[in-house]
């Protein structure tokens, strides 16, 4: 596995296997790998020659008074475990490297940010398509990866991808999952003891809901969702939502995906996880006027 | 010459081009091409194999007031001066094709745009840089040619390409001129006759200034700029200003580069012109606090 921490060296070696025919994979992640990071890069394997993992916390994308300076590290660890999975290039530029002044252009992101993480996470967004934006430009891969435990990250993305006619796959894959069904997350190191036996109720609101939906929502779903996780933590309920994906809109009977979404604060650390569901609601065939879900 | 007018097309074929081992230049235009254009068009057969010439009169640079309905278009015209500059392809998609939808994400332009035509154009340069950045994923230029008539346009481009890493070569090309020394702008066909020969005045007013600032500006270059174009033209003086390039900021003895930038409103017309000096004042070596240039 090749260890690249400058843009230009990284540049090169792409143009290289680019010039060699090489189709490139792209699993961009801010590192404290686990298996949902793992399995984007076995996944990759599928699709591309050649595999590149970065590593780059991005201070764009966190807000003044979130955990930029305390989020989990461990570069040593990171380079084993991305290895075994697979990667054939580990690109872990530094922050000098990747911002070396002030930016004259920055990527602003206009929808699909002003629910759910967007609304409390001011201008997390942007951050992370200007990011994106520079990495593909670095890595120019063939196909990009990314969990779907951040869906709305992957529906910004989404629209990044397709407004700015980059030529790159996006392929936005399952939410790996603790034995109990705790969606795998490098913040996770964050939970006590308590708070990490009760996180598995996130998932757990989350199938509620899928099964209230089922049922017919009268539009009590959101409300009884933080109703449960009110009962079965002792966070405090960022939001629990459900809107029409990717566009993460109010849905409407023409809404051909919803997705679940929620956010939990537990004493240091914001967890989040969803589900995304094609067509259960929200036929096309349906009459009604407005979808049963509000 | 290919004509394409589909983005999927045009990707096709730059990727098929690069495969094959082709170097890219590209010549970004908005159409009504003059001897400026062509010779972006031949200065890019120096570099490049296969020479793109992109034709889109981008509705997003253009503010409210602006004349985007009646700024100048003659396609057939174009394909003609265009193949016979030496063109390879040719790239006029329509505004549908580009923008097919209400867009999820933008280029926000953050320093470069407070003074000159950012001052007056709000949000112009957003609209050039969102659009430069589409194009640029559209045709993968490996070298891209704008002329320094537009110096603002390229200065911002410079941002562009070094904050978000695009593997492209940005060339600023030397302002082409009628024999009288007028800039050649498609928009110089707005102008009526007298205007016509006012507009003489605005390539004039930078070589006095020039000269004003070599015999030592005591900070008056810029009005007896505008005094002069007063006297000279029946236009209304938009600025006269003296500021380093490219960051385009008040000049200090550090500054390497200055620029010397008019921009005059004519009855149908808003012309701008300007001249790049190289340390002709501002030597490094220079113990003075402050630039005699103010």
């Amino acid at each position: 596995m090749k260890q690249i921490n400058s843009i230009k060296d990284m540049q090169k070696l792409i143009a290289e296997e680019k010039r060699a025919g090489k189709v490139i994979g792209f699993v961009p992640t801010m590192g404290y790998l686990h298996d949902g990071h793992l399995s984007l890069i076995e996944r990759a394997k599928k699709e591309s020659d050649v595999i590149v993992v970065s590593i780059f916390v991005n201070p764009l994308q966190f807000g003044p008074n979130e955990d930029f300076d305390r989020y989990p590290r461990d570069l040593e660890r990171d380079e084993k475990l991305a290895l075994k999975a697979g990667a054939d290039v580990l690109f872990f530029p530094d922050t000098k490297e990747m911002y070396p002044k002030e930016s004259v252009v920055t990527v602003s992101v206009n929808k699909r940010v002003d629910a759910l993480c967007g609304e409390s996470r001011v201008g997390h967004f942007d951050g992370v398509a200007t990011v994106l934006t520079k990495l593909f430009h670095i890595v120019s891969p063939d196909y990009a990866y990314f969990g779907l435990k951040d869906a709305q990250q992957v529906a910004v993305i989404e629209g990044l991808v397709e407004d700015f006619n980059f030529p790159i796959n996006v392929i936005g894959c399952e939410t790996k999952r603790e034995v109990d069904g705790l969606a795998m997350s490098s913040r996770n190191v964050y939970l006590n003891d308590r708070e990490r036996q009760e996180a598995v109720h996130l998932n757990a609101s989350l199938i509620k809901a899928e099964k209230w939906l089922l049922e017919g929502d009268s539009g009590e779903t959101e409300q009884k969702m933080i109703k449960y996780l009110e009962e079965h933590t002792s966070g405090v309920v960022d939001y629990c939502k459900i809107l029409s994906y990717p566009e993460l809109l109010p849905p409407t009977p023409q809404s051909k995906r919803l997705i679940i979404a929620v956010a939990v604060k537990f004493s240091n650390a914001r967890l989040i996880d969803n589900v995304i569901l094609d067509n259960i609601l929200c036929r096309p065939e349906s009459e009604e006027e407005t979808c049963s879900v509000r």
